[in-house]
């Protein structure tokens, strides 16, 4: 992982899964808002993109796991070699790669099986994101001020983000919550390409000072800047999808949306007081 | 900001809105609580009220953004310059500003189209306030002690304020949740204005030792004192309408008060049990 | 308070105040559980006691201010004398009891008028509680490691009871919850004997070593059995209130009581489930 | 305790109680799953259960604490000798398991008899579980890096155990809470076997540097493998009591369970919406 390419991979695969997940959370609320007589015939197809989901989580952790191991010389499954350890950089992240893949096995479980209860699918992501937190937390030993920092603000997000799924897992179906994890997992891999630009620039670029006190206040603002881009982003995909749902009911359902409409706006209007 | 108008603003800002939030709360917890008939005429009033105060952050947050880069030498929206960062400082307080705008704007979301959830601008408040404490706390650096410890003391105060905004968040419509982020933004509001006091001192008072631990124990139990002063300002507020919202309600509709009366009581001692 | 004295007084408050605390949850939990008819009638003298208490509060409050100020060499409401604070540590205390007496006399509005609901006299407590826990942590600068310590588990104690109270303003009526503050703050009231033994010992005991580690490690095993005395002091109450509203029933109204035990034991087994 | 058997000893008490209230938890949800007429049958046995659990915790306590006190040297139930504290590390384990019986004579007297609440045995287990962690907080000074480290851990792992008890307390009858609550305890019991396997190495294995970080990186993943394997003993005997109980319920009333497996799917689908 101490190359551009290590921080690009889990940055990329978190984007995807935030904003996988941000869609999910969307559509659920969204379909479920505008229209209740259409939401259970889309049922079954949730059920299948949940397994999906499942398999996607195991196949990244998998490519993680493999990509740390085996390629430019990782520890290729040797922990112990010539009376020390080898590489403990590499297995750590190997073990959070498998608690990730941990909760894809679960996921899947929980949704092809009758007998685990579905919640049981965040607990084990909380699980898995709070493990990464303690992890990195034990992580940067004796590096330099900039690279530790920005390693910190990682844990602080993953921290954040295992409260919010850990909250999620207790207060069920609560969509804010479930968008505001999305958003925090979004964060998580947009702040893993920003460490890959700063602890390794691009050829071209000048290097980062990484003892200047003036890169951990910049960077310090940086981060708050990717916050409010995940927004901008999970904003951009609630009004898109938003509009594809009701233009698409219109098509289907005409008749019943009609009513549908005032029942909305007495609901709407219940919520207010 | 590194001024004594630079502190008094922000520090203005807070108490007005803290003050109106307090108001706000208030007024629908006696009103809901005096009277279930009358209530609903008063709610077109409500959102058009809830509008402006969206608009009315906006329009502070702008005055803030402004304030810091234009006036007085601030960065005029270079960021680097020279080879190095031009005024961070300056910067991160725009970007605190910036998230409060962004509450704004969401609040007017909120209360203008049917398909946001409504508690989706107090998740965004209590970003903004979580964002506000993130960057004061790697704000500091190099300070000295007493200015550090003023600082510390926002972020604290901050922090507080944003879990209690986010537990309004969750648990909605909880009046006394409510009336203590009321408080505790008042209470930033005045200790902004403490610290402009502490650290830029108008001409003619002398110049605060910022090495003496007196000092800081004094501070301590001034900020202590401050708080015990938000609780008089919210306490006469209470009252206040308290007496408005009956003084108003006898004219207009005596004979059904006297109904309310009664079944108010009951729901009082329903509530003892 | 620098004295044998100044941590008895407080300390003997807490004691008193977590008993009756105890006792009064203890006595609405048995009596409620024990029979639903008769309950009502008690509902007066339960009002008329908290009213009591809410003036027992101040009357507390107003003994430590007057203690603080006035007896052996107080600052005599003096704050700033002859170019620096006048003995700071005094008005530390005295700002403590403040917000306590303040806690009384919302105590006594909740349960005098209609117009404020019942739980902000509890979170007047826990904001009283949390003030204390902040101003003894900004309170022991400069001391010696031993006295350093006790204090903090002082301030330790305070921070838990606060969130204690917080949940039970949150999560009304849970008995537990109740019996819970009030064993911390009875641990509280008796670590105040505690560090006043300590710090300054009776006439004839020698003084304790303020540097020893050794003094360190058993004062963390004493404050856990403080902590064990505390609930064998509810356990006791706990029987002798069972036993002695048992026994007041049976002669009361017996015939009732023979009705309603099939009840309980019937709640009792739904909870079971 | 400063032995290999002093740490294996309360790891076996651990990681069978973990186990054990794995496995109540994981019974009585697949039981209420499967079936609800012939649940009500089993409660006498489940009641005797409890009240054989309590038997067991004071055992496990008395034992604990007779071997702290009186094998190889302990302090024999004297506190005090010659003018020094005599052996406090293990009046701390004392003190430690004292509370372990507390909560298991709580547990028999709630399930014995009418006038407890039965939650009171789940905080008096999250108090004890607190102590615990409050005790080896303070329980390492002066030691080195390593041994400081792993029981830093045991810190945190009681820490986390405490509070996912207190939130089962609030949060009634959640079974995934009870299960993240038994792999912590299985976690720490496994961990106490894996300290004494570090600071005691049995003859024949080399002593661990215990000033080496690269140990320390081992011991963080290490860590984690050891909370991954608490899931595979959980779920292996979570499937392990669902096939039980499905083939033992076949037998005994086929015909009801025809009947039931229809509602179950329903249930089923509720949960998913």
């Amino acid at each position: 992982m101490g190359s551009f390419k290590g921080h690009a991979l889990p940055g990329t695969f978190f984007i995807i899964m935030g904003f996988w997940w941000g869609t999910k959370s969307i559509l659920k609320y969204v379909y479920k808002k505008q229209t209740r007589t259409c939401y259970l015939s889309s049922k079954t197809l949730l059920r299948r993109a949940e397994i999906w989901e499942g398999v996607v989580s195991i196949f990244m952790a998998l490519t993680g796991i493999v990509g740390e191991q085996f390629i430019s010389g990782g520890p290729y499954l040797i922990l112990y070699k010539d009376g020390q350890w080898n590489q403990l950089l590499g297995w750590h992240h190997t073990t959070m790669y498998f608690f990730f893949g941990l909760q894809g096995a679960t996921h899947i479980l929980c949704f092809t099986t009758n007998f685990l209860p579905l919640s049981l699918s965040k607990l084990m992501l909380s699980n898995a994101i709070f493990v990464e937190s303690f992890i990195f937390y034990n992580h940067t030993h004796g590096r330099e001020m900039l690279d530790v920092f920005v390693h910190q603000l990682l844990v602080f997000t993953t921290i954040l983000t295992g409260l919010v799924t850990f909250m999620e897992f207790l207060a069920k179906n609560n969509v804010l919550l479930e968008l505001l994890r999305s958003s925090l997992i979004i964060l998580q891999g947009t702040w893993f390409w920003q460490i890959a630009f700063v602890l390794y620039p691009l050829s071209g670029s000048p290097p980062w000072n990484l003892t200047d006190i003036e890169n951990k206040m910049f960077l310090t603002m940086c981060f708050s800047w990717h916050y409010a881009s995940t927004f901008i982003i999970i904003g951009l995909n609630y009004t898109f999808i938003t509009w594809l749902v009701k233009s698409r009911l219109k098509k289907v359902c005409t008749s019943e949306v009609g009513l549908l409409k005032n029942a909305e706006r007495e609901h709407e209007s219940e919520e207010e007081v």
